[in-house]
């Protein structure tokens, strides 16, 4: 484009050059159906917020980089973490589109598709990758080696896909492992320190144990047979020796000393960010694991909703791509946790009252008025 | 692109050259915030949903044009319609992302904009067109002498966004016409015919005198005072006079006797549809007046929807393309419509037990099973 | 209540009541914190939803009992389950009002919860009973021998829980016992009878073999390896065997002749309206069909969206009634499938072109203008 | 209910009194049509969420009476906020709801509950009177004096929607007032005092001048003619003229020096927050307006949704309860504004490079990692 652009809505936005996309294999829309310009449209309506969700989660990932955080920095990660879930939200809602395509009218032109699958969306992979999805979590797709693979498929050389995937994954650490040290950070009552740590999380298991001892008081009120009490009573001690193992970080018996001190310093700082939610200096590091935690839900949502939409359109086929279709999906849905940390910890909070005291309250505090 | 696209995604949804179009006015996007890609993105989305709507407008437009409308067509028309609905319901939820923007953060890049302007989409213009707004509905804005003035602003030569708005003007009649056209060969419980119309209208009329008659009695029964009695009576005859008004299409008294006719037939269509919902040879039409319906309202909702994010993102400042920014879309949205009489006919109908009985019931059956 | 209802909202709607209803086990509100108020409400709009949804299934179950089922009344069933699709849908975003409570906050209040669990609510075991779930589907939950036991647990004596499913349970065949009987009813093609469907389907079957044969071309015209394409060829005839099994009733040894007769009809009917869905007579029961998969869907979308909440604000906890929780809700949302031979036509269906060209088509005509 | 409540799903939730509350005036459900029990169900619905929004609400209320605010609960009412913003998102679907009945369908028993009206709502009065709506800001309703009226309507005595209101009226100052005053001890770069205050304000007014003239520039750039750059010339000045009176509390000449100044001392506040929003210090006060404007919005929303599920289904008919129907409901959305500063405030914001820079930076931080 040699003129400059003009001051107007379609320079701007690029309206024509966007309008001309949806020509298919064949670069002639008037030979595409309705149907068939709708389904391309969706996959670039995808692609567009795909494109959003990199550029938040590129800024809130260098963010995470320094050390210490910009404490005033992190309303900016917070609110990069809302827009992602905002636009997760969008991109669930559209598979209803899709959905107004039956099953025949798919048939139609689907076989000429092959062998070119969704799965070759490079931005997803990518966003994938800048989280921190562990490689050995993936699940298997058809005959391809890794996913990689999957990136060159078609005659096409070059392969843009591959391009993107490798400069992502040579463009720095991921969201997970940025934050994660970040988190191990935290002033856990007293000073980042791994006996700090240590002495935070076993006066934390102990109050689980009070509680548990309390639980099976009260079903022994509740006139449960003893029968009945000793198996809650079983399961109770099974959850705290699940809870300790997990917050001490021995739950991999594989890992070295420094690796399980790291771990526990994570573990103990979302604990305690979880459970003195109320200190204001948590006020905002309370936000973040929220923010997280519902981004990786919404995408969660997302992977499910896909699946819905797939099984109901095409049904249990094997996908376009060679993919076993809607039980990949299904399976990537429950399998591809990243932040699992920070989902397992709710499964060993404790209500506020039996929580342990802290001692230094004073030290996360702020004041807004004078 | 001179080699043959392969048989990939990337290929077929366009994806480089999709996510090379956020560049804004000076087509370098690493010069953007996160902020204005957003920004541009989701007008991008906007555009591509326009697309896909005009398409199907134009299909159920086209099919509309038939006389007579081939039956087995009309669900194809009503699944149009829905779709354009889901799409109209995915787009006005696309304003939460706008809305994660803060009012400062859009003023960083706003002053740039003007005078270009979202008044300068042509798709939206074009929507209107086919669908049939009257152009003398329109919402003068600002300056210019008329919505197609607006459509030159800028200082770029040629004005694609003209070209497009001329073109769709050129290409034949708006769907209310032609759908129009088509209620009004509606069987009115007897052939096509103004005479049959007519009879079948102050059938109509009468029984909705006799249904205030009860109502007036119905507020006797419930001890209001006679005054209050007296003012229901006199709005329910308020009512009953514009209603018949309308549907003899009196109510516009320059018009000449043959347009009368003609809008009595359509009215007495809609009143028929509406009001013998069960009988099956209505099934579909009764589908297309609730889709229509559903459009409308969907397009209503969303401009609705549009002006509470220009009022929060932004708030009552004047537009970048000089309109009176809120004011002028919250405007727009009660003024635009286009299907009036098919709204006006909601508030006519007779509730099921007091419609007049018709006389050739089972010239309206059908059957599935044998 | 002795005196009769004034005419006024309050009384109409019974907000007084309704509001009286917000106490919890104490029976008083004021002890309750805002998060346990917002508990027992979600649940409480929960289970009038629910309310609605079976009052529509049980007038479209009672529809599909009548032989044959009446034309006019099929957009009726067709409304009904959209409504219930309209339903499910607000039920699946009420889990979002659950989220804005914390781990930390619920576990305020859960242990006094226990054993109670929303898996006493007898509705939902009740739609699922009306639809048709098998009793040898559900998935087993704790310690009880049965759901039924489940509906006891409490000290409270009676159950009306219990009362309910058993009501239920005796109250008439399930949806999809006779909404397949109304299928197996389909004329495909000539009268309802099994050598008019075993013709059908084997012309279809041969048809789909024919695909298979034009996608191996396909495959060797894109230069695929010969050991891809003899893969790919393998997988297609596993997909044809699967197929054919799948519509002649193969696929389940143990069934006798007139079960499988039964059977392949249903089959028959389901392929013949998916694959005709343009003709007129053909029109409502396609409605049914979306309309059935759509409501399946959305009960399936809000199962897996409960698991989600749960996961986000209760951990992998033991449930409080003593399932496995998170695992037991995602398990149930992909295995209590009702409606499995309309799902699983899908992966048969074949594109409009192949499809087998039907000798009656003049039978499946209707007519709307004269 | 004399026996103690047993610890199970139907005594916690009272599922049995719930489901008894559908009877209509008549108290039999058995009499009533799925349509009605729907209409009734969907009010419950929203007197349930209406309840909870009133206790969020007035837990808010009660936190910014205190002076000071406890920082440490700001947190809390943004989170109370967000609640009341999320149920209003589920109420505005809910009108879907009541879309699946039609026309004709509703009519069958509307008439019966004239002159009941949703008008009686008293909770939506309450919502209404607890965020602070002006009484001169309601829109008249047919023939009553006052809203209050409407409440006694019906021959029921006694009338519980009065007396809630009643209660409301005399239960403490609205959250508008609170809100007000706490935003006007916000210190503005400096001590909250008067002469800080106007000099803020002076500032910012100053800097908007230098924008003005900036634009104009801008626009001369662009090539306008010398026509249309004196139009926007005097459209920027009409702009400042405006935004400085606003700002000055100028606006309203009747106003006493002290109205003014605390005026002044709540612009200045929210100009102040909102234009410095990353320090800090700021951050939950800004997440205040952030949540009391999406929770405004929210509620506009719910009533332009509203205005055009009544014009859909009920048409443009006199309103059971005598009121003006959609018109009446779609002028109180645009009307009945509460939080005016807030959104004015909106117009009168400056992009940040060219925001008065602040003096006393430092006061306005604080730390999370040590």
């Amino acid at each position: 484009m040699s003129t400059p652009p003009g001051t107007n809505y379609w320079d701007y936005i690029r309206v024509e050059d966007l309008l001309s996309l949806q020509g298919g294999y064949e670069r002639d829309e008037r030979k595409l159906g309705n149907d068939e310009v709708m389904f391309i449209v969706v996959h670039q309506v995808y692609e567009l917020w795909f494109k959003l969700i990199l550029r938040e989660l590129t800024t809130a990932r260098d963010l995470f980089m320094k050390e210490p955080v910009p404490d005033v920095e992190l309303a900016a990660a917070a609110r990069s973490f809302r827009r992602v879930v905002t636009i997760f939200q969008q991109a669930v809602n559209h598979f209803q589109v899709m959905e107004t395509m039956t099953t025949r009218d798919y048939l139609e032109f689907r076989d000429q598709l092959i062998p070119a699958s969704g799965f070759q969306s490079a931005q997803l992979r990518e966003i994938e990758i800048l989280l921190g999805l562990d490689d050995d979590r993936r699940v298997p797709l058809g005959k391809e080696s890794s996913y990689k693979q999957a990136l060159k498929m078609g005659q096409g050389e070059p392969a843009p896909a591959l391009d993107r995937v490798e400069a992502r994954l040579a463009g720095g650490p991921p969201l997970k492992e940025v934050l994660y040290r970040w988190l191990s950070r935290t002033p856990v009552d007293g000073p980042s320190d791994p006996k700090v740590v240590r002495r935070f999380l076993e006066k934390f298991i102990a109050s689980m144990r009070d509680e548990v001892a309390r639980r099976v008081e009260i079903a022994v009120e509740k006139a449960l047979t003893p029968a009945d009490v000793e198996r809650l009573r079983e399961r109770y001690e099974t959850e705290v020796r699940n809870a300790a193992s997990f917050l001490l970080a021995e739950d991999d018996p594989s890992a070295d000393e420094e690796t399980r001190e790291k771990r526990q310093a994570i573990r103990a700082g979302l604990v305690f960010i979880e459970s003195y939610r109320e200190l204001p200096r948590l006020a905002w590091p309370r936000e973040i694991l929220d923010a997280v935690i519902d981004m990786e839900q919404s995408m969660l949502i997302w992977r499910q909703r896909h699946a819905r939409m797939v099984e109901r359109v095409i049904g249990r086929r094997m996908g376009t791509g060679g993919s076993a279709g809607v039980d990949y999906l299904d399976q990537t849905a429950l399998r591809y946790r990243i932040f699992s940390d920070i989902w397992a910890v709710r499964t060993v909070l404790l209500r506020k009252p039996v929580v342990p005291p802290i001692a230094h309250a004073e030290d996360y505090g702020f004041r807004v008025e004078d």
